[in-house]
């Protein structure tokens, strides 16, 4: 298992001085790194169409980009372009196993892993993310540049890659395998590669408010929650027909408060929106399903392994209900489930012995099961 | 000008005692009542693909409904058949002069004036509507029962028609022509039609909290609102990867509970969406623009008239700054130009008089032309 290694500072020296304030170079963050795919096995998942891939070159000094599936790469040449990759963690345990060295930030945050091979020459260009990211380097070398946070312009280079005018680095730096670059967001940065070289960036994902409010209509929608019309059975005779008045208004955001005071909507609204993937998840069904006992058999030779990218998560107020919310849905398995439910979001390999007491309630059997066999958890 | 007439009662009482609680029968409610549009006009809208409309009738026993627009009504005999036009105040000046009869009422509650004809035997079935609707009887006769709230089944009659089963009426009575009969949401109700007969329902819009909110969401977006990152620089370390803590829920609730305490983003969404129509507006841009002098030499001569349906309003915290909201839109004109935004607002017919004040900014005076030629407002 990787492990990070922070050389001059504690992780509590990093969240207190770094996080989401400043970028940092980790030299040898993971001293020995080795790929953790190999560059051909990135072009090929790049082939495939439910996997979101790019291409970004310069054609005659023109920066290009295109998106995957893609069928050969053969004309791309010795230089100058580079392949991006999102969400492999979904497509490879190895990648996925990444993840966990940045588990003292919770998962929800996580979004994804992108990895990119780049020719030497290569790079996506100078540009500003939203995101934290963690660049932690493979094989190759590459020079990066930090800019500092400011008015930076941004642009379409091409119409599908917006990039940022030339800064004036607060960090410039060659990285070598097992070197990670750390990079909050509004930060410019620019990779450039020296050798091909391949790169695994560790994203976070953040959510605006208007993304949480999107995501809370669809929720109340879907669940048939929220309906109850607005009732003034207390009205008193209106004057003006233009007139919304100061206690029609209050009225109406009353309503509306209604549903973020609710915690038990809120909650369950949060559990579903937050355990959603962007990207498609490699959910491999089992071409011949497995009943109960089977799995109780099989769980007694080996451990179930959670497929990359699954995100299950449960709340302080709930957990004590096994209540729990895996891939956007919600689950109650009860309190005597509880243990299992925290083991089942926090551990992505389940041994019998954490599914000792869920595998004593029918309905999360059930349910383990079903999951089983659409491909969540895989032995 | 139609003027309820509340014999028994007053409207003070009317709203204290029967609005949203309670159906009540207001026996010749506009006394000398005639029909505001005829039945062959009616079935000229329906014609219209603008307009919405339906037929219900009876087929060898079953119900039926067909969405208009309708190409001719021959094929429907003389008995157990109704035709309904929805917003039919959109596309009538006589029917839009109803509205102002429930004035009492915000214009913000209101919803449109529906119209149906009913040939002897028809209607369209014992239902329950979400809406408060004042049924306004025009030519002809129907016998109309009103059941109590209650927990009445409902069923599809029809795919399109939404049925309950018969009920004990708590009115029982035949109108005609002048009589209103009130009905508030949630009490079953069913109109028979005696002789060919006219009926006009002004009917009342409520919103629940998922319109309000989805309607939040989207405005959030169209405006580019509401979009910076929920931001965790105090973050402490994490241990557990499927937990969202107490501290990151209440962040996640505190970054949307921002929205609905900005009054500012509040009112212009509650503005912004209630003025929007739910029904195409009868919108008839001028063929020949007109500029800002003939609006001025217009105006000398009569009055503007609003079309139909279209939606104005204002709210207490903003008027003072002449901001109002026009079918969705946002306005801003200044405080100079708040009486006449008040006009604007709550007049169906704007005189010179009540413009006098905002024609002296050209910012209203622009857009008010702009108004007249799209057809908002015609001479
Ligand atoms: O891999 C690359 O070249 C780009 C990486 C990057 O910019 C990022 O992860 O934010
Ligand atoms: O006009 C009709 O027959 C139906 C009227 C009605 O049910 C209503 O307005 O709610
Ligand atoms: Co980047
Ligand atoms: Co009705």
């Amino acid at each position: 298992m990787l492990t990070l290694t922070l050389n001059e500072f504690s992780l509590d020296k990093f969240l207190a001085d770094y996080w989401q304030q400043k970028p940092v170079l980790i030299r040898q963050g993971f001293p020995g790194f080795s790929d953790l795919i190999s560059p051909d096995e990135l072009a090929g998942l790049a082939c495939e169409s439910q996997i979101d891939s790019r291409l970004i070159y310069k054609q005659s000094g023109k920066w290009q980009a295109e998106n995957g599936p893609f069928e050969s790469y053969e004309h791309l040449g010795e230089r100058d372009w580079t392949l991006v990759v999102q969400a492999v963690d979904h497509w490879s345990p190895e990648v996925a196993s990444l993840v966990r060295a940045f588990s003292f930030i919770p998962k929800w945050r996580l979004d994804d892993v992108m990895i990119s091979f780049a020719a030497p020459g290569g790079g996506v260009g100078p540009h500003i993310d939203l995101y934290d990211v963690f660049i932690c380097q493979g094989s190759g070398s590459r020079r990066w540049r930090v800019g500092d946070r400011g008015n930076h312009r941004q642009f379409a280079a091409h119409a599908a890659l917006l990039h940022t005018d030339p800064f004036e680095p607060i960090i410039d730096a060659v990285l070598t395998a097992g070197d990670i670059l750390y990079i909050p967001p509004g930060f410019p940065h620019d990779g450039v590669s020296l050798e091909s070289s391949m790169s695994f960036s560790v994203g976070f994902r953040s959510k605006s408010a208007s993304d949480m409010l999107s995501g809370l209509a669809d929720y109340l929608i879907d669940n048939e929650l929220g309906g109850t019309l607005i009732s003034d059975p207390q009205r008193r005779m209106h004057q003006h027909q233009g007139h919304i008045n100061a206690s029609d208004f209050a009225l109406i955001k009353q309503q509306m408060q209604t549903i973020l005071n609710d915690d038990e909507i809120m909650m369950n609204f949060v559990g579903c929106h937050l355990s959603k993937t962007k990207c498609e998840l490699d959910l491999q069904a089992l071409d011949f399903p497995i009943n109960e006992t089977e799995l109780r058999k099989s769980l007694q030779q080996t451990d179930l392994i959670r497929t990359g990218g699954l995100r299950c998560f449960y709340l302080d107020d709930s957990i004590s209900q096994g209540i729990c919310y895996v891939n956007g849905e919600r689950y109650e398995f009860g309190a005597d489930c509880s243990a299992t439910v925290l083991a089942l979001c926090d551990e992505d390999n389940l041994s019998l012995a954490a599914l000792e007491q869920g595998l004593q309630h029918a309905a999360f059997v059930k349910a383990l099961t079903q999951w089983v066999n659409d491909g969540y958890w895989y032995f």
